[in-house]
């Protein structure tokens, strides 16, 4: 993976077309709306026949399974209100910077999403006595690293069986939309969003490590190309502020009326429930707690509130959460070679008008 | 408007992350699903309360009325299938390059609209003898060249009458989005994005020529900052090909397997019919009719196809539309400073594998 300190190529900018972040004033809804959730698609959005379409369940299995659409949605059913961001997210802010999509911070959306629960069905499949780790196969194909591949990810036997997983047909109340994974995909609640195959196609139960490109390759901290590094696993804390007052078009620069106001924004964490949120007007000099309020499940993010007297002249608003395993957002961005887990605080210049 | 050579820059990027283009294996549907349509969001997206809402109709009329949503859905209903291209739509692509929201050539989609017919509604309102310009206002504001405003624009009252624009309340057989103008947008078929108002809260009859920002320096095609420069109005043709085979993760560049394969795209015009597409496999040196299809209205994008004999190396596929107006796509990219209708052919390198 290359990095750069020259200005965002055409390359990268390809990826930033055709992936989508939230805009931030989308932060006000507590389940996303339908077309503002963040996309990062690695190859080619598939075209599914979900009549033709099947789930194969099989490897280290005693049963192996051949289950349709509505195989599925005749098992036990779940919603689950889930925040999802991509481990990229806050790339493009790195120095130097990692050439791949170039996220600033709105890759993150949260759902509900409708689905069945991954461990009793491979309970139901049998798992063998050597059964190792679980490898989730989508549809979408493409190139990477050089490598010819299926988009495919693993969990360990334990963290597909931990009861928190599903396998989702609808998002939002709506069955999948294309972009996301129709007509079915995994949702592994607190994981970032590389562990959420979608177009999935396949279950195969493993008696040995995965070691394909996303595993062992792509998602992994590393400071360099030949050391293998830690995986990326579960979202590391972040809060972000929806952007007061209203915006120039082309800096994004805020315009804040003078006076009392109040800063609003979420915050969430693949760790820990969030237990604090700060809020800081003068660039992270000095941090005040905000209020916390309601999250829409807990595998989603939380409200956080903030009465900000509004001073005429410039400000930079920070925001920043701490979750119950006492993890924190750091002021500067934490540097690896992949740009992952990137959750340095968000900042936001404001100019308040006398 | 500033112009560069330099690569993207951050602001540019922050317009890139929240405004989303159609990624290009989305041309396979004659109607884009929910949330693979192309957005261009001035400023915030705003949240609008639909019952609180009304819309105003005043200024040069004899009768003013405010409307419900409720009032305007038991008016006269249609559906209208739309192609909808951002005027900006290739400006990433020229050089030196316009500094604004740097689209590549993914900023388009089709769409089923539903509404009423604008024509009626300004009929019954009563337009007075000197009407001239019908001007909609948006409920999205923000700074754009220095100055703060609500984002609105106009039509003459001959293009406003023409029978073709719609007050839409629907996409896809589903209630706008927010991200879509809920609850309410002006839909004009043929023209450049920037004319279909979203958030619509007022239209106003006007005896002069609305001289607001984003009529008057907007949307005109200017080669330098002190021309007034003539309007962005209609969509000039353009086809684009579905990427065929697989892509590489970063690069984009297509792998396709040697052999018959069958290209296909959909191409579209706002100045008449498309009456013919061309294909080359040889950069633009040679091309050859593709065949055409259909489309999923009058106003919407038109299905092509053509069979490809794919030999083994490196080739540039190339489409190219023209309208029965006789307006083809021009190799070179047309320059101005807004980088506006920049129609040059679509360029994709391809690799097929022996």
């Amino acid at each position: 993976m290359a990095v750069t300190d020259e200005g965002i190529s055409t390359e990268e900018l390809q990826l930033a077309q055709r992936n989508s972040g939230m805009p931030l004033e989308a932060l006000r809804w507590p389940l996303t709306p339908l077309g503002l959730h963040y996309l990062l698609i690695h190859y080619d959005i598939p075209q599914v026949d979900a009549d033709a379409w099947r789930l194969e369940v099989g490897g280290r299995v005693e049963r192996p399974m051949t289950l349709s659409l509505d195989d599925l949605k005749a098992r036990e059913r779940v919603d689950v209100a889930v925040t999802m961001e991509c481990a990229g997210n806050g790339r493009a802010a790195l120095e130097p910077r990692p050439v791949s999509q170039p996220w600033l911070n709105g890759a993150v959306g949260t759902a509900k999403w409708t689905g069945t629960p991954l461990e009793p069905l491979l309970r139901e499949a049998g798992l063998a006595a050597d059964a190792l780790e679980v490898l989730f196969t989508g549809l979408d194909r493409g190139v990477e690293g050089g490598e010819p591949q299926a988009y495919e990810r693993s969990l360990t036997l334990s963290e597909a069986l931990d009861g928190e997983a599903i396998l989702a047909w609808a998002i939002n109340d709506t069955p999948l939309p294309p972009q996301h994974g129709f007509p079915l995909r995994l949702v592994v609640p607190g994981w970032y969003g590389m562990t959420n195959v979608k177009w999935l196609a396949r279950i195969t139960v493993l008696d040995a490590p995965f070691e394909g490109y996303q595993q062992m390759h792509g998602y992994r901290m590393r400071r360099s190309e030949d050391e293998l590094g830690e995986p990326v696993t579960r979202m590391v804390p972040r809060a972000l502020m929806l952007p007061p007052g209203v915006p120039d078009f082309m800096t994004r620069k805020r315009f804040v009326p003078a006076g009392p106001n109040r800063l609003e924004g979420r915050a969430w964490s693949g760790l820990g429930p969030i237990t604090r949120v700060e809020v800081s007007a003068d660039g992270g000099a000095s941090w005040e707690d905000a209020e916390l309020g309601e999250a829409p499940g807990p595998h989603a993010w939380r409200g956080w509130s903030f009465a900000w007297e509004a001073a005429p002249g410039e400000h930079e608003l920070c925001c920043r959460a701490t979750d119950a395993a006492g993890n924190a957002q750091p002021l500067e961005p934490p540097w690896n070679l992949g740009g992952y887990s990137n959750n340095a605080v968000q900042r936001i210049p404001v100019e308040v008008e006398a």
